[in-house]
């Protein structure tokens, strides 16, 4: 007998992966959680029926939310991540020298400890290490008590629906712009361009409203809808193409290269006009 | 009732598009052919159970497999097409204006024949257009019958099982040197460095035992296996990191731009590790 996972990716387009386990169903204060072991991209989590990581393809995700951000400040030691409960950013963020604290807000505890037990090569960062500190808390609640606080946040969400819904609007920006110092930077998961382009188009306008530099950039997913993901940074002083990737200390990376950061802002046309957008 | 069509792209993977009409259905003297029309993606011609094209995400593949090498030469005159019945390269080729002659060689011309009806916009460059020549012919044949003839050869196949298995032969590729004239250069599809992964490695160990200059790179396709695909240049003389992207006459397109043709050369780390592979 086989078993197969499919996600209804839009009303039109669905991808199924072979499931080799269910490991832990349930519905958490928050959201519906599946911790599934599929045969092409190993266990994953998935949340209301939408894949958020695996262990085979994460490394691309949480490279990208993570380093471009931290390579463009120059010298960030207090960085915060909203959502990401299963801890793959974090475990990025660790891995450059100057960062004294990385503080993880998740509204969804449940997300933390099934991690912990399902997922431990993501989740690696979020026991033991003592720059890390781990808060089930509301993140909207979080940015408004901020001010003047971290050299980067990271807006690492579900899609913009449900719990997320807040995490895309120009208050929680205004928030973020807020919470940062006077030189911070943020970068925000913003959905694929072929599927999402609204999306990008309206957060690029709200970002603009806030932020003097404003840059999205793409990496490719295969467990997310149409492979092709989104990033958006809104960063008050510090921009990527001013980053000497010449002069850079080296981490460990899957898919991340500071050559490949550059490359990843080099828009294809019909992503130029989304962000364009007026 | 919904129909949809479902694509084992790998053994524990498929894609399934919701179908809103099967347009025409047949098994060819090589292989079985169906044009759907799909909600997501338009209409699309399926070749033994695998995504060639669709009406929406089509000129993702076809701009680049073939701008890249049209930029990258200086001057292209005499260009050829193995395979791409669909028409869709020869559309893009026509666009530079230094080509004189543009060749498709498709080994089933039912694939022409049903593409011109039931594609009509890209195969659009297959009727009426003087420059343009369709043959209905072994690609291999036509490769070692031809010396020194072509400035640039573009291997728009199949996936390599079934008719298109010898195009990702060294015999082939060296028919393809000797095809090409003493500058010319060559590009093929080279499928997903996700999925596909030894293949790419491969294919670039056979490139550098004949062309001194051998260059892989990626763009994002939502309807191919992954969403990432990659093409792989063999050129005798011309490189694309050498090419003065801002003198450039300028071409109408949806994906390709001359700053996103070099950034699709910065790969991800892990590809880096395919291309290098000893």
């Amino acid at each position: 007998m086989e078993m197969w996972y499919t996600e209804k990716q839009t009303p039109s387009v669905s991808l199924s992966l072979k499931t080799t386990k269910t490991l832990h169903v349930e519905q958490t204060e928050f959201q519906h959680l599946a911790m599934i072991e599929t045969e092409a991209f190993g266990r994953m989590l998935v949340l209301d029926g939408m894949v958020q990581t695996s262990v085979v393809d994460e490394f691309v995700y949480h490279e990208m939310i993570a380093h471009p951000a931290l390579y463009t400040h120059p010298n960030p030691k207090n960085v915060l991540v909203i959502g990401g409960g299963d801890g793959g950013t974090i475990r990025e963020i660790i891995k450059h020298p100057s960062v004294e604290k990385a503080t993880l807000v998740e509204i969804d505890g449940r997300i933390i400890e099934l991690s912990k037990q399902y997922l431990p090569e993501i989740a690696v960062a979020l026991t033991g290490e003592p720059k890390v500190e781990v808060k089930v808390e509301d993140g909207i609640k979080h940015i408004n008590e901020s001010k003047n606080t971290y050299d980067v946040i990271l807006v690492d969400s579900t899609e913009p629906v449900g719990p997320a819904v807040g995490l895309f609007s120009q208050d929680f920006y205004q928030g973020i712009y807020d919470a940062l110092k006077e030189d911070g930077l943020m970068v925000a998961q913003t959905e694929s361009p072929f599927f999402n382009g609204d999306l990008i188009t309206s957060v690029n306008k709200r970002l603009r409203n806030i932020f003097p530099y404003v840059k999205t950039y793409l990496a490719s997913i295969p467990t997310y809808p149409s492979g092709l993901w989104s990033f958006t940074m809104g960063s008050k002083k510090y921009k990527i193409e001013d980053v000497d990737i010449n002069n850079l200390y080296s981490i460990e990376t899957k898919y991340f290269t500071p050559e490949l950061m550059l490359a990843s802002t080099k828009l294809p046309k019909f992503v130029q006009d989304l962000v364009k957008g007026e």
